[in-house]
């Protein structure tokens, strides 16, 4: 692991590094922020999950969860939307192939020698923040639109891992929409029954999750026809899965969605794993 | 004016806007943020100036001062830092010409058509926010490096239009820092007496300051030597002006400096201006 940069915030540090990663065949930037009260122990961990085109980037510098983090004293990693370099396969579209992982393992072509991002999450980068940072083996995950999808599905597939889940504007139905059939036709090939062990609204009703979920949507949300939040509201509530779906008024899908709701995440999971 | 874009907040708007300006001879972009509040009434304002190569948009996207707006009720104007366009001069230094203007009246040529920052803020779009926008005749202003040199300079110049003042790590005493003697030979000539009514430091002995200031400083910033804190401490001591400078341990130039101690600044002109 390579620091490429560290910068105080909030009496805490934000660093950015890099990494060679085995699961995606090529070098991986991330970022963590290490709250204050990590000098003193280790701390409970949030994953942030980011959207289409985002790097780890967007959310480190426009969420202004580091705020929240160093209040309740959470550590938040912010990992990559895809793999990255010359020779990891690309598309045209901004919603396909590089900056569009969608948190799932390709098994197509020209997709499958990096595009694990999945993989990537739950294993490489999970063993490498246990073990170059002070983080406790308590775990949660949040994410914004296609990170939200994210979040909801890695966290349904590996509920061992992850102890609190919510998201900000996920893809909530992704093999019934645009953004999601596309990439799961070119990332997973043809046969849709694979598509739906990706699908928060399906997996939902398939797996469950064990503990409760907090989701935040803007009622303005531009992308709100692809997003499809009304299948998994509809879907919590046929599960009876103990959850806040909450539909804001006015808001868009930009960040300052995020930032205006961040405190609430960050709370939600600071109570949920010991912070 | 023409509204560019607009999106809720904090149940509040964050707006980003263009007009044609007189005093600039271009078309100028700016953002305001309105907090909730302005919806019973018009609100106290609150300006932040930027620093070198910024527009309107980095403290709008990465300083998280919307959230404290919304708590105390302040509106907040994000202007941008120098005239724009294919007709304004500019020069290859990211120090100098566009992104670099210094929030002075440049005298000399080229540069003196449209590089005039001080005169576009405290006339231009100080009338245009004021009849444009819900907003008290009650303003503030704050700014970060170049910013704040902007930010304390105006207001010993204009003490009747700013009511309150601070500042993160100003340019504090730009005649004798080379973040300042070169702008001031190319904006305003050779005349060093008339750099000094644009050196904060030496601004205070002469003007004053008719309330109190409240400076934040890194001490990590990798730009100390340029930005000469301690002539403002000096000139702030000398002259008895009431005041709060604070070295911040480990702190650096970034926005994770800001936005660290964005509540405390935004808290500071809330109180005085009555918000």
């Amino acid at each position: 692991m390579e620091t490429i940069s560290e910068a105080r915030a909030y009496e805490g540090v934000q660093g950015v590094y890099s990494h060679s990663s085995h699961t995606t065949g090529c070098d991986m930037t991330f970022a963590v922020y290490m709250p204050p009260q990590a000098k003193y122990g280790p701390v409970p961990c949030l994953w942030y999950l980011s959207g289409l085109t985002c790097t780890h980037e967007n959310a480190m510098t426009k969420a202004g969860l580091q705020a929240h983090a160093a209040e309740f004293g959470l550590a938040i990693v912010f990992p990559d939307t895809s793999p990255r370099g010359d020779k990891v396969a690309d598309d045209e579209a901004y919603d396909l192939g590089k900056g569009a992982g969608f948190y799932i393992n390709a098994t197509e072509k020209p997709w499958a020698p990096h595009f694990k991002m999945e993989d990537y999450i739950v294993k490489d980068l999970r063993a490498l923040v246990q073990n170059a940072f002070e983080v406790l083996d308590s775990h949660g995950i949040t994410g914004h639109s296609m990170g939200g999808h994210g979040a909801l599905t890695l966290a349904m597939k590996y509920p061992e891992l992850f102890r609190s889940l919510s998201a900000f504007a996920p893809i909530a139905n992704p093999s019934q929409s645009d953004w999601g059939r596309k990439q799961f036709k070119a990332y997973l090939g043809d046969n849709e029954a694979l598509w739906a062990a990706n699908d928060a609204s399906l997996l939902l009703k398939e797996a469950g999750w064990p503990s409760d979920i907090l989701i935040d949507q803007g009622a303005g949300d531009q992308f709100l026809e692809l997003l499809k939040p009304e299948s998994l509201a509809a879907a919590l509530a046929e599960t009876r899965t103990p959850s806040t779906i909450r539909m804001q008024e006015g808001y868009d899908h930009s960040y300052y969605f995020v930032s205006t709701f961040g405190w609430d995440h960050v709370a939600w999971h600071a109570e949920r794993l010991g912070a």
